[in-house]
């Protein structure tokens, strides 16, 4: 297969689809478009230490050429920029729910993050004073391993057989949420998850965009999570309550989804906010967020 | 003063900020930015049927020229493209707090909605079948005015004394709400604002960006709704819990906001969802929402 593949893109490059997209910085410094070359025995592209060039427009027309470069920093996938909009769902596994005492819902749980939010696979994920000091609660950092729907073709009230077709493919996302601003600010209503989730740097994502042809079906991976080397989350996507057809066909009800626009999809349990004893993230730690064939996410909070 | 300042325009064109940023398609069906000069006797910008060209970027650097074109129709004052974020506040008047039984809110209450959710000044209000049909409560369509805010420059980790500098403008909104998705939907945790504010077309904006010169104190103005020309809205922005200052430095904790981001600042009492017998809106029915010194957008919804 991987013959194949290199056979046909030596000959064909443009009939051939892009497998890992990755956007990296390469040892000239400057930043690529490229497709995940991956080293043996991983299908980790945050291991990947080099990339077919793509030029062109990955959410339009691109191409594959033969200019391999290597990767010295991986970036988010797509620049801040070329995202619009950054959905989020809450609650989307019934062992968070639980965790978490929120009902199972029978609709999916939407919230947005600004698209500032976003950020590298390996980059610190920023603290700044006033979310360790402001209000009448203590700190509460904590981590939320996410599969990203990236979409490639607008969308508009589209079916959920539909749904895939509007799919580039998927990622890993790290939903760094503040449980003293999302939960505990207290008053009715709440939670307000706007506050608690949306300042800059607190949703990295990557370590690439993985092409449906690659995940013909999204709701089969492991995801997990790691603080400090020691798991804390670890559960498939088939225990998602609503799956990724149904998330882009919902989201799409007279809402236009645009090339770029990026879908967090909930996390399951192992939240340090649905522990007796939560050991809230701090300055230092290094939180790893995986999914099965996609890669790893791995950035340390760094308050500044 | 205005002769005074038509003379200045005339020989010092690059020294007079403008007063009231419009944006708006000619007779020549071409779209021109403009400042809109007022006819007599009225402040609503929406009654501008001229404006002087301004050429550059009104986010930037940017010249009113002396070229008068007629306006045929006002469009939203940025295009859409423009707005990276919009960010809304709810519960901020404590007259909406007590209609709905929501608490006065102790830091103010944050959400987004896409930048696709933005609307012209005058052009329908979508509401599509899912909205009215999916789900098992009645469509309960509501209005909501609001003074929306116009950031100009990047603001982080602002001081409400700085907060000032950072904004361009103001211009009047409409939070067009579905009171089924937002609240009824059911389940811990709930208000989910999000699909019930988000749809394409529901954040009519404008008619024009009046600038901080023209409005020092944006803490002194009407603001209203007519729906079918009976006024159902009527409240001063002096009763908002947070005002601009407050909200334009907390939205910066940890948050770059960007020039064209947008905040729609809050309803004040008299939406439906406050009122014992509410009259949802349907098909048809005209909403005027009006705000002193800048102008009034008035839109019909439109079932499609």
């Amino acid at each position: 297969m991987r013959l194949s593949h290199t056979l046909l893109l030596l000959f064909f490059p443009f009939l051939v689809n892009a497998q890992r997209f990755v956007r990296f910085i390469s040892t000239d410094n400057r930043v690529y478009n490229g497709d995940a070359i991956l080293p043996a025995g991983t299908t980790d592209a945050a291991k990947s230490r080099a990339a077919r060039v793509i030029t062109g427009d990955i959410l339009g027309d691109y191409k594959i050429t033969s200019q391999v470069k290597s990767i010295r920093k991986l970036l988010a996938p797509l620049p801040n920029e070329r995202v619009r909009t950054v959905r989020c769902v809450g609650i989307n596994y019934v062992s968070h729910s639980e965790e978490t005492g929120a009902d199972v819902p029978e609709w999916p749980i939407l919230f947005y993050k600004p698209f500032t939010a976003l950020n590298t696979p390996s980059d610190p994920i920023p603290i700044t004073e006033g979310y360790r000091t402001q209000g009448n609660f203590t700190s509460k950092m904590d981590y939320e391993t996410e599969l990203v729907i990236v979409i490639k073709k607008t969308a508009f009230n589209i079916s959920e057989d539909e749904a895939l077709d509007h799919v580039l493919g998927y990622s890993v996302g790290h939903d760094v949420s503040h449980r003293g601003w999302q939960v505990d600010r207290g008053g009715q209503p709440r939670p307000q998850y706007s506050m608690g989730k949306g300042a800059d740097g607190w949703a990295p994502w990557g370590p690439a965009i993985v092409s449906t042809s690659i995940i013909p079906d999204p709701q089969t991976l492991r995801l997990w999570t790691k603080v400090n080397g020691v798991t804390q989350q670890n559960e498939t996507t088939a225990n998602m309550i609503f799956g990724v057809k149904q998330l882009v066909a919902f989201f799409s009800m007279g809402i236009t989804l645009l090339p770029g626009d990026v879908i967090f999809t909930g996390t399951p349990s192992g939240v340090n906010l649905g522990k007796a004893n939560p050991d809230w993230l701090k300055d230092g730690d290094v939180v790893e967020v995986g999914l099965e064939n996609v890669g790893t996410c791995t950035n340390v909070l760094k308050y500044v």
